[in-house]
């Protein structure tokens, strides 16, 4: 994985003027990455309620006023219109363009949330001694569609999405104690052990992203998923929306470590 | 303190009754105690915004839908119209009334919100054996208005208020990890140390409750204070407003335990 360890006020930079237009893993070591959901104000009362019920899918780092595209909690002088590489326009629940700048598309009426991602955990369970292997193996984190359903709030329901990581017996705590310190990202697994008990059929075929390969002393964990919130507001069909395209995250000026302690 | 070691279940039904009419202080041993603040939907969206931004002095355990007076995720089957035994009516920023049954008050538009209170992360520094002078007194926690001013959200902003809690030297830190386990009350202290550099110029004159003594080892320890979000709410003077009476909470059937690991 290609790493830069500038600030994450230069990468953006990069980012904005279109020096830098891959993912973002690797980017900003030890700096928090989130996922980006804009939706108008009309819809943002019922999604914020929808994260406030359900935080361990959707762990909100910031919401910004309406029609400002500035976090000022978690990046202060970013713009959001701006700073992610690669964003998708929704119209309807259907992708209506892909595009490295949505400035174009922003409204006065638009509220941004921005909400944390796995790669924090990950990190932290990495710095912690526990093995992942769709991180040694270079695939893709896989992820399941569940028959846990998440606490709506008004337009919004849905099943959780988590993703999964086949982690040794022997790290299994380890995995648990690492994880559980960022609510923000999160925060602990969701379940551990048999699939099925939340309504995943078979453990080699992902709804997406790349199965993963199980050692003889290897149990599969659940970590509840940053797709569920954005699958979530499609599945209403707002009539727009704005994310960040799969990979392409925003990447704030808060570590990691900082977000254990918030 | 008297104590009520029965389930909040039969609690609540005495205070639906009327059999129950006092503070709920010592009712409900083990369970979290909740502040109510009950908005029309029109505020809610800051109000909940709001609680967002400022997860230290309001850490939401709650928000009904609109029109309902059921906390689903707390106390299934609890009618929060009933269920405390004494309510403040609201209008435009002042009280209009204060009675033991909310029912007469209650609209389709109104949106109920839950937040954690100090029970509970004194409750878990008792627990690791940290004295408490105001307990062991029986006198009410010493709180103030500072100068930190917490993050605004649409119509909602105003200071932290906190509270204050003498703690020997060797305790410090063993209070620190007792209440930071639990961010849906409060969690962590704001502060330790220096009265003045939050703004409060004299120690032995709190804005609300009574006056702590210190013993020579004692340390002021600050923490966010669930007065902070109906201080802010009332400055904002919404048209119609509900709360509990200072005291009377709302008794969940979640357990202090439960919180730390949620």
């Amino acid at each position: 994985m290609p790493t830069d360890a500038r600030h994450p006020k230069e990468i953006r930079q990069d980012i904005r003027n279109g020096r830098l237009t891959g993912v973002t893993a690797g980017l900003g070591q030890n700096f928090v990455q989130a996922n980006l959901a804009v939706l108008p104000k009309e819809q943002a009362y019922d999604f914020l309620l929808f994260c406030q019920r359900n935080p361990r899918p959707c762990p909100l780092l910031e919401v910004t006023d309406a029609g400002s595209a500035e976090p000022v909690g978690v990046a202060p002088g970013a713009d959001l219109r701006t700073d992610i590489a690669k964003y998708r326009i929704y119209r309807d629940g259907e992708i209506a363009d892909e595009v490295t700048d949505a400035s174009p598309y922003w409204r006065e009426d638009l509220v941004a949330f921005l909400l944390g991602c796995s790669f924090t955990f990950e990190w932290a369970m990495l710095e912690a001694g526990v093995r992942l292997w769709h991180i040694e193996h270079g695939k893709g984190v896989a992820m399941w569609r569940t028959s846990v359903q998440c606490r709506p709030a008004g337009v919004f329901h849905g099943p959780m999405v988590v993703s999964m990581r086949p982690i040794r017996s022997a790290d299994l705590a380890k995995a648990v104690t690492a994880s559980a310190r960022f609510p923000g990202a999160h925060g602990a697994p969701v379940h551990i052990g048999d699939p099925a008990a939340i309504g995943i059929k078979d453990i080699t075929v992902p709804d997406w992203g790349d199965a993963a390969e199980f050692g003889p002393d290897d149990v599969p964990v659940f970590w509840a998923c940053g797709v569920t919130p954005q699958a979530v507001a499609l599945a209403s069909k707002p009539p727009f929306m704005i994310t960040h395209s799969p990979g392409h995250m925003f990447i704030t000026d808060v570590l990691n470590s900082a977000l254990a302690a918030l």
